[in-house]
């Protein structure tokens, strides 16, 4: 496919998955970790003025500088930002002008597109379209929010999803101990979390090749696995404690019946998905419950070409730190992902609101521990 | 008019007040004590539906049973409600929604007008038309605050204000000492909190004829009266010192020049302008560097004869406690005035945000004393 | 009594109520409005020094310098003071330290004492005893808090309470409408907040003789009064759902049967003692819920002469505002009442924990109303 | 040394380290992280009285029941516990009443000793002693937090410390690429979390032989390093704005000079002194500033021979994470580690507040990255 192509398809596809969407729910940000799905359209917009267009092409007037203010986002070195939970507060600009902002920008590239680039600026728009995928899938997550937690529990679209099949016998994946290779070596696009490929030594382990289902989480809630401290890390058991957590996300106990709310609307719990919206201190004490633990991110990389993984995000034990000879890139691009590097935990895998073609077995999304408004899940090690 | 006239013209103008909004700006909640437009819609919809349809119309159908507990309010005797500070999570219902369900409440309310009805219920819709002209006051003073807290600082309305003339030279009403009668003597519509009529003794003062102005408050500002804590209450200095508070609201000092954001957008301070959006703490700083003293809502009651008012509501000494015999009416509508009766103060007058007929000079407003969204303003006494 | 008696009886007052304590007691802050009994010690000492010493004893050399720091209180104009709520975290100066200070202080005091002294500077001297008073009921209720808050429950001295009597039957003062004068007009010692003598207008209204009894308001938290909101202001049910308000403060029930902590430990419940360690909110809750209401401030000093006061300071529903004519002194000394005229209540009346010869019918003593570590109960009017 | 002279020794060390205190000191707890001294002293009398005493002493009694509330800590399988935020609000039990429980515990140890144990019994005394150990180095870290933010900044003891000499010229210790072995395999004492005697592969890599330095840090303050966000991680960042973070903790500047409190009150910055209290945020803003980076805990294992240690407690790039094998011990014991294994960095060498013998090159500290009280330090790598 042509850069341009590239660019024109990613950017459709996003105004693809807001197409169900009131003028109302592109405004709302219902917890500071969701936002509101304006910002998301404005935001992924505004990278592409301000790192490609404004440097790059000549006469490029600006749609409005206010702009600059209204959508940046954690790029310190580009100015002042609104401040993450304040981004609900925004009324204006509206909704109509967010995207005629989308088809001035998206008439530029074209236009700069039209030129020709240098490798560099290539790598650039390249990775403006990765950031927008990403945000493609915080989108489908954000809206899943705010649709789900409206008392009215209105659904994103009707269609009826099928019944997962029961999930195969248990089977894992052996790795035997010795030194692999990790990092991505192919050439096409990749983060430069991804880079600095380097030998690790890995112990002998066994990895499942299924995710963990509804049903078989739904057994640890069933004995008691949310009131029993002893599967739980400390600041875990805190956090259960201090929010009353006593399922995953989205689940609601009716007349003894078990439901959960979809892009579907409410519907009942089917025990062969793979659970979903869960943090990892979740993951760890039902791992620790099972007497097994989570993968490190190194073991998930090297037996990833034994199962399919595509569904959820999964937690890995991994902290979020740097590969051996990482390091940030001077200006705004460099502040991609070196400065999350402390304090979350690295989800390997993809899910099923990832994009086409986004994710890779290199691939390193992250989150803090806590967090559970993505589509997260477990499999298990020993 | 006719009592159909009368809630027909209400309804009316709580619509014309949001005609020139945008979708989006029905939506947001900057901050708890504000609500978002489309909130106020619903709710007071949601009283006429509730308090006077459903018991007394014959074969009402409910809108839709959910709104109950969208648009709820205080109302403990009614059910759950929507906490204030989550209304602005809500996408939905959508505007539209709300509109539909104005026009379906406002159609069940002609037929019922059109049948007799008892001189009870008659009460009961005039207290639903003033309880929704009080909310046409709260639409105008939170519109003012989403759009004056958006970075873009929109404009209301493009029309040009006229300037203020030059204040009158000072001039005080004189009070005797003696006993005067307080509260409501007429046969219209009042609150309940204003009957109770009874004797006050009131010791000799004098009540100025004219409201401060923002020229006038800009001397107190300029002297650093907003860094001497001699001039504030205890309370009062912890919240200028927490809040950094150093002007009234909605002032800007842009290149050495003070303006102040208005319906009209940005416009340089007209000093002749009466003072607003200030706090009761502020209110009472300025008197007290004046040497002087905010008056009683007594001594502003039996003085209002003698001068005009109507531009701002003005801040009194007198806390926010029932008259004498005060009682609450059982139900729902005695949950109206009594329940607040502790820690604010009592505002007596009227707004430039007022609809026309709400006040009279027996009306008490009530706001707990760091606010300031409203349009507030000075009267000193002494 | 000779000024110096008068001096040296407060002084050895406030001593005589620390005695029974151990060091550590004097240290603990478990909540910011309970002060550690060093720091009262300390600051009614600093008074003594800042306002009378230094000002009026030729060469007197302060006892140490930092320690103005440590103890200033609410008073803004001498300077930075210790936050209230680290007072907890300060472990020097020690307890000996302070005791020292004192007699340091006591003996500077009594040098200037036996010079010759202005009627002003007696007046100021009086003021500093009539504060150190007031710090010595704060002294009871704050050593009663961090006792009756440490797990262990530990008695402040052993000896053993006599029971009470059963109250008398129900009896009423009727006060008839009227204009009646208002505030202190003797020629001994009153707060600033009692002067400006004045008329206020009456109603007819009749005040109980009694106080409520703990077994009258058992009788409210049976029938479920904690969870009828219908009985409560809007922000005092907040308050009970907030911090889960089930009875008054020091109320266990063990084993089915209540028990209430005292200055002797935890002892069976007295149903005929005056109910005490309540909140405004829940002294005008259980007034709502019998049908009557709190007194005035007004109608508690004409009445008073009828019954006996003197157990419990007793919430009325006055709001604390300034009389007429009531305005700050200059200095430090005008920081003492008028700063703190908002969002308070008034109660009247003295408690078992006032000084002897402390309290007046004209006194005003003043808490927010959500406070009840004060020894704080209910008179009903109606 | 014999288990019983080890053990007492132990215990005499921890009274010692609190001889200098008075009583007062012993009682508050400023910030949450530190424990009252109070709570120190008990806290590992309570470790010997519950797990060692009470299981294994036969006719041992309890000193007093509800010590076990008091002073239990983190050990929820051991019933309720003091919430540590509330540490600081118990004046009772005293001090003299800690150190009777002291002698108590003390007699029914040596008792115990006195007669033949089994060797687990053995372990279990060992890792009492070790968690005594940890204590001590938290008592001093404790203290000094205690007095040095207390007003009057009072030292710990006078003497006078001698200069830190000039450091040596900078040297690097070379790490071959390969594969290395990590873990304590001795016969003495370690914690559970040095056990997984593993291999890890390590690149290629340099790592200092010299800490870092008042006077280097400095260099890094006084070219803006606390104002410049690109050296930050983004949470670091938001710490440094939330905190007003611009210099390590200590540090004064006074008159243009820099001073920093030490044990023996406040004195002069040494430029030669290691530096330290600092959060892994500023010593990885500080590496990120000079293009290097923090070890991993593993190349500091490898190339701990070459370099002295034991000045400071080094933030290593790591997150404390459990060694391949590793296995929580079921009940109260396996809760010493493991629990605690996610958003925390690992920490190695040991500090001058270490009890000697305390540490070794395996020795996993662990601490959240945003904390300084503990004596923490830089070491470069690259």
């Amino acid at each position: 496919m042509s850069l341009t192509a590239k660019y024109l398809k990613t950017r459709k596809h996003t105004e693809n998955i807001c197409s169900p969407l009131h003028t109302e729910d592109y405004v709302v940000q219902p917890i500071a970790d969701v936002s509101p799905p304006k910002w998301h359209l404005g935001h992924t917009t505004w990278f592409f003025e301000t790192l490609i267009l404004k440097p790059n092409l000549k006469g490029y007037q600006e749609f409005n500088p206010d702009f600059a203010f209204v959508f940046n986002s954690y790029y310190e070195s580009l100015g002042a930002r609104v401040i993450r939970t304040q981004r609900g507060n925004l009324s204006r600009p509206t909704v109509n002008e967010v995207y005629q902002y989308r088809v001035y920008v998206d008439e530029a590239m074209q236009q700069l597109l039209s030129t020709p680039i240098s490798s560099e600026l290539e790598t650039l728009i390249v990775l403006g379209c990765n950031h927008e995928e990403q945000h493609q899938e915080l989108l489908w997550t954000d809206i899943k929010y705010i649709l789900g937690n409206n008392p009215l529990l209105p659904a994103y679209e009707e269609a009826h999803p099928s019944a997962y099949a029961a999930p195969q016998p248990a089977s894992y994946t052996h790795i035997k101990a010795g030194v692999y290779q990790i990092g991505y070596t192919g050439s096409d696009f990749c983060y430069d979390n991804e880079l600095g490929v380097h030998q690790v030594y890995l112990q002998e382990a066994e990895i499942s090749n299924q995710l963990v289902t509804n049903g078989e989480y739904l057994e640890f809630l069933n004995i008691g696995g949310y009131k029993q401290f002893e599967h739980w890390h400390a600041e875990a058991w805190d956090w259960v404690k201090n929010n009353a957590v006593t399922s995953p996300m989205y689940w609601y106990q009716i007349d003894g019946q078990w439901q959960s709310y979809t892009m579907h609307g409410l519907k009942r719990l089917d025990l062969n998905e793979p659970v979903s919206h869960i943090s990892y201190y979740e993951a760890a004490a039902y791992a620790a419950w099972k007497g097994m633990r989570l993968p490190t991110e190194f073991e998930w990389e090297v037996a990833s070409g034994s199962f399919d993984w595509g569904l959820r995000w999964e937690w890995t034990e991994s902290a979020y730190l740097p590969y051996p000879g990482f390091a940030r890139v001077p200006g705004p691009v460099g502040e991609y992902n070196g400065k999350f590097m402390v304090n979350q935990k690295v989800l390997r895998g993809a899910s099923a609101f990832t994009p086409p073609n986004h994710s890779r077995n290199t691939y390193r999304n992250f989150f803090h521990p806590h967090l559970r408004w993505q589509l997260t899940g477990i499999r298990l090690a020993r």
